[in-house]
């Protein structure tokens, strides 16, 4: 991991609101903000500090309340400029918290259970969330080229977010990918290029470029501006907390691709009680996997600290990640917090999505049949409490992976158009 | 076309918020509310007619800006039941009003360009707000399953209201649709029947329905249940003028498939001014047709006040409606208020959905790019004034019609994972 200079070490006037340095999360260095990712010290991974604004709790929860609908009614508490919602930007968030009684009444949970819908952001994942923080950031580092490597929802967020912010993109995909999704990246104008080789080879080629001077003004949103990026996924937590009346949930399901989202909406919650606008009370994060990419759920069930590797095979291709970066810190919560890791096969992934699609009218992507479930089968063995209010968290669109439940979801039956026939049909 | 008997004939108790009665929009009789459609005295088209809220204007904007972030911040003028909110239903609209200042750039407009984006509906589109309308009034009127005949959006926003809302749905498709689609309508459990025969078949089959006694306890939306459904439309009006400021935009670009959305959403100006809720000026409404079925278009250019019925042949599938009901009606709001109608072709309708997607980051079903070619090409005619406030609909999803864009949007480049092909390439 190659660590990049730091073009703005001296620069004390980068407008990114209430983010006031980097910090190591291993050994706590702290650095100016910049577009770094690694500490020079340890090579551990940086995440932003923050001087988050004090005073009566009261009065920030008003000042969030009369904000736009999105995640720029965090903006004091997000790496961004106060004036960030006059930029701009797609302006994702807000989404929908579903009161899930129909789900609830068949999984036995009795003490509230929601869904959290990522699927209304503006392209369809709460990749929108992360990417519109990344954009803030290489606006402020005067970054001109917004890039990554990515095989689906990333490519798009990035695409539409640049075209919108008047920023280039440029894009990198293994060259192999289905026709729909190089569609939907390559659809916002911006440069999309498709790399002879796997997604491994992708990455390795990204590194390559951002340490060469062809790089230079591109922030890759998942790279060099990562912790900027990662903060993004805060505002699930905050916005579950306010949605659900300024109150913390008691369990919350959360899918685990690199484990950023987990820690980060665990690092959300913290922040919240710290600032007074919840109550300090406990509450579990269970993270959900595939059983084809399961290595925090193995470790977690083996009682490791370390996350073991492993070369995925799942349907759920937005979690395929088989070395999660943030797997560590994901399994100090889950066990901090009392929660768990878990994971589910192919077939529960799909029975899942069309549970929740039958119960509540949401049809989620395979990361969303991952945590619901995740979601039965914690109760089922009874690590889940159905007597607690739960938040499971979907984070994407079953439009975008279709051929997940294509195989087994079509018509009840195939008629000719007369009464007669349809009485055959046994439908009336 | 059969009128069912009102079987409510004398029921005064029928919960449906400030609606009063039906109103035929031919001869102006009045009938109870009911699951009727159709005049009896002269088989005209059926409309609501409310007792709105009096009162001082303030006052009821302040109550609506109170409301939830959905269609249901306007029940006071909508056919539903106060309480609405509080039933199980998808809680559509309150979507996203983009300020589309790069789109009005290379269009030349000065006077304020806005998109409002319809595809951030729970199912993405426009008909997720018809449907929850039609089914509170299959509720009002017990029905317990939710019907149509439909060959897209509608047959999934079906789908999944019914789900939702705890009722039964039997949806009706052509037999040889595409597999994306099929899957859409049919991954939310209710029965989908597949009609082995043209669209038309369908529809004729779904009449039969209605009359038959195996219909009985049915609520075909678009048709027994179309008055309340067609309400659903006015949300849109009132959205946009909120998002505004509570102010009318000088112009509005809307599609035309059946006409009932343009139609409606002047029904629901003209409400705002009568209420005091906007200022009383003048406002332009312009229709927007493919080429390859237009009917209205053509009946506007030629001077008529009848609308030639057309075969459809158009890649803007969820506009194409060759005999559309409510045409009349559009000639006279798009006369009335000095709007006008006209059409783009499928070439001119692909470039308007990448114009759209490179500016603004809004990928638009293809009708959004009907709604967008218009506007350029009204602009470019002087017949839509580019210094005046101008609100153009995008009331689909590009997800859903990827085959629009597909053949002529692909890789800038395909590479080897290394510096100099990639330099070798031009994108450097
Ligand atoms: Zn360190
Ligand atoms: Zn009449």
């Amino acid at each position: 991991m190659a660590v990049q200079t730091v073009a703005t070490d001296t620069d004390t006037d980068l407008s990114l609101g209430p983010a006031a340095a980097l910090s190591c999360r291993e050994c706590g260095e702290r650095f100016p903000l910049g577009p770094v990712f690694a500490c020079e010290a340890c090579f551990g991974p940086l995440e932003i500090a923050y001087d988050l604004p004090g005073g009566d709790p009261e009065e920030l929860r008003k000042r969030i309340e009369a904000g736009p609908d999105s995640i720029w009614r965090y903006a004091p508490l997000l790496p961004v400029p106060a004036d960030v919602a006059d930029k701009p930007n797609l302006n994702p968030g807000f989404t929908r918290l579903v009161r899930a009684d129909n789900l609830a009444r068949e999984l036995g949970v009795t003490g509230g259970l929601y869904v959290k819908d990522d699927s209304g952001n503006p392209t369809h994942s709460f990749k929108d969330r992360v990417v519109a923080i990344a954009v803030e950031a290489a606006r402020a580092f005067g970054f001109t080229t917004l890039s990554c490597s990515s095989t689906g929802n990333l490519a798009g967020a990035v695409g539409a977010a640049a075209a919108r912010a008047g920023l280039r993109s440029c894009v990198f995909i293994p060259h192999d990918l289905e026709q729909g999704k190089v569609v939907m990246a390559a659809v916002y104008g911006g440069d999309l290029v498709g790399i002879e080789g796997t997604y491994d080879d992708v990455n390795r080629f990204c590194s390559e470029l951002i340490g060469d001077p062809i790089g230079e003004g591109w922030g890759f949103v998942n790279v060099n501006l990562r912790p900027y990026y990662a903060e993004g996924s805060k505002t699930l937590a905050y916005e579950i907390c306010e949605q659900l009346g300024w109150r913390l949930p008691d369990q919350l399901v959360v899918p685990i691709a690199s484990g950023s989202q987990l820690t980060k909406i665990d690092k959300g919650l913290r922040e919240l009680i710290a600032l007074g606008l919840v109550e300090d009370r406990p509450y579990k994060i269970f993270g959900a996997q595939a059983e084809g990419c399961s290595p925090v759920a193995r470790a977690f069930k083996d009682g490791h600290d370390v996350v073991r590797p492993v070369k995925p095979d799942t349907i759920a291709k937005s979690l395929a990640i088989g070395n999660p970066a943030d797997g560590p810190y994901v399994l100090d919560i889950a066990r901090r917090t009392g929660g768990a890791v878990e994971d589910v096969n192919d077939g529960e992934i799909v029975d899942a999505i069309k549970l929740l699609a039958r119960t509540e009218g949401v049809f989620a992507e395979t990361a969303g049949g991952v945590t619901v479930g995740v979601t039965r089968k914690l109760i089922e063995a009874g690590a889940l409490d159905p007597t607690l209010t739960t938040v499971v968290l979907n984070t994407g669109d079953g439009l975008k992976t279709l051929d997940a439940v294509a195989p087994t979801t079509g018509p009840s039956a195939i008629i000719r158009p007369n009464l007669d026939s349809f009485r055959e049909a046994g439908l009336a």
